[in-house]
């Protein structure tokens, strides 16, 4: 392969304090990344330039041509319309209300297209990681909330009003009296993500005198409760099992609708494995549509690099070519 | 116009008693509708010759070049794979389980594609019904059961194991003690279709003794329900809400998903009207995520005819004409 023929894209993804990027080859290899800061000062208004100048600082130092950069795939923190405009970021200070994808292209003469983070992140799965080989697929992230992203044929699904692959926001509980970060109350995000499983097991703890080792804990995570369920906790396994139909239903209900090849599970309560994943489908089975049943379950493998994977794969014009 | 530059396409849907065709022009214009018998005996085998030789009969009735004939579009009472291969159809005595776009494209000489009758009347909605305008949409059929389509940028969402837009048998209930036709319980399905507001009617009646024009009427059906709330009967105005609820509620859960720009409401239901649209348009909006509470609600147009319109836009290649 000579030199000349080599061509490059970037994916930027914009978090509320890091700005990751990578640069990739178009086929798909991860030739560098690194992070900046993200700026969110004065509403934010750096934030492109700054991506820009890390880009070209980047292809000085690589000897890269801007002719030799097919995009710059960018995922933030907020609704995206079409594949340019992003709403107002609450984790960017307000940041957005305007075509970010014309003014990061007008800065850096690359052609830009933008995605909200978590649709980024289920492109990336799809294309390298826990999805690879398939184009129908849906991507659940299990952090402080509930994400969602849905690849259907290849493109991701962002729906009308941005709601698409709003996952954590399907409402699966009645009667809640807490409210989630939506403004709503039984979203899925208040029980099946990190922050949910926790919420759980101090209203397990509280509601009986049970023992269980989570009593011994001072500031509980989800990782102990896992740890605690893996060691034949009652209480703990209680969580579980709780957790696992939440979500198992709900992306059963999510099957209805799209009735993905595979759904992929990531986000920190991911690092729970198998065992998690085993739960997490067996509920899936017990409420899906009986043709969908089949549908497969994988565990995200990219981690944090989901989102620059998923922005390439968004500007590459050949995205199926083989793996350098 | 002259009368050798029309063209036309064939859209025919096949029930479990009767085939509806429609001849079209290519720009959707319905030229001529008819029926004929579904022969469902002998596993089926009549069903195709029997649509081929309705076909080639109108043919020659009203002078038509198969030439000038783009194509067939079939909706067919079960789960496709591909716009091809129909499994087979319990409605229909099993017959299915083949690539039925070829046999009948190999018997007439017409291409033909192939939908599943919910999915392709859901694009004929789109097309020239109560969507039209719009390529984001969901239609819900309120009939015996509860059928959904599902389209994306003008596409069908068919799924992976044909269970997308399965909007009917979302699990909406817990604890619920009779079987759904899928198999499962608590599907949306026994409680938003016509089946399942007599049903909960039912059990209204039997719980209490509360007054109500419902218990004076031997064969409860779901217009009876209607009309009773309508009045003013406070038992079937407590049905109407406890439908709406589901109904509402399962359509914000599906918005998490595909979000759509219109939801369509058709079948047998319907027929409420605005009144019962607007009660469901209310629950979805408490249920729904904030930025898609504007998603439009919209009564079905096109009746019995949405199937035959959607086997149209299946197959012809400019879809997006103006009518003629």
């Amino acid at each position: 392969m000579t030199y000349e023929l080599e061509h490059y894209a970037f994916g930027v993804d914009i978090g509320g304090t890091s700005i990751k990027v990578g640069l990739f080859t178009t086929s798909g290899k991860l030739m560098d990344k690194w992070e900046i800061k993200t700026r969110t000062d004065a509403c934010g208004k750096h934030i492109l330039p700054d991506v820009a100048q890390t880009i070209e600082k980047k292809l000085v130092e690589r000897c890269i041509e801007k002719s030799s950069v097919q995009g710059i795939g960018v995922g933030v923190p907020g609704a995206v319309r079409g594949e340019d405009y992003v709403e107002p970021c609450v984790n960017l200070n307000q940041w957005g209300g305007f075509d970010a994808a014309k003014a990061l292209s007008e800065l850096i003469g690359i052609p830009v297209k933008l995605a909200n983070d978590a649709n980024i992140a289920a492109l990336g799965e799809m294309w390298r990681g826990g999805a690879e080989g398939h184009d129908n697929i849906v991507f659940v992230t299990l952090g402080t909330g509930v994400g969602g992203g849905i690849v259907v044929g290849g493109k991701i699904l962002s729906g009308v009003h941005g709601a698409g692959g709003e996952i954590g926001h399907i409402k699966v509980r009645h009667g809640e009296t807490e409210t989630c970060g939506c403004g709503k109350m039984g979203c899925l995000e208040q029980y099946a993500s990190a922050t949910g499983i926790v919420r759980t097991a101090h209203q397990l703890i509280m509601e009986s005198n049970e023992h269980s080792v989570l009593r011994e804990i001072d500031s509980l995570t989800s990782k102990d409760v896992f740890a605690g369920a893996s060691r034949g906790d009652a209480l703990s396994q209680k969580v579980i099992n709780s957790f696992a139909q939440e979500l198992g239903r709900a992306l059963a209900t999510v099957s209805c609708v799209c009735d993905p090849e595979v759904i992929v599970i990531g986000g920190g309560v991911s690092a729970a494995g198998q065992s998690m994943l085993d739960a997490v489908q067996k509920q899936f089975r017990e409420y899906a549509f009986p043709s969908a049943e089949a549908t497969q379950f994988h565990l995200a493998t990219l981690g944090n690099d989901a989102g620059i994977y998923g922005g390439v794969r968004l500007v590459v014009s050949s995205p199926r070519t083989p793996r350098v």
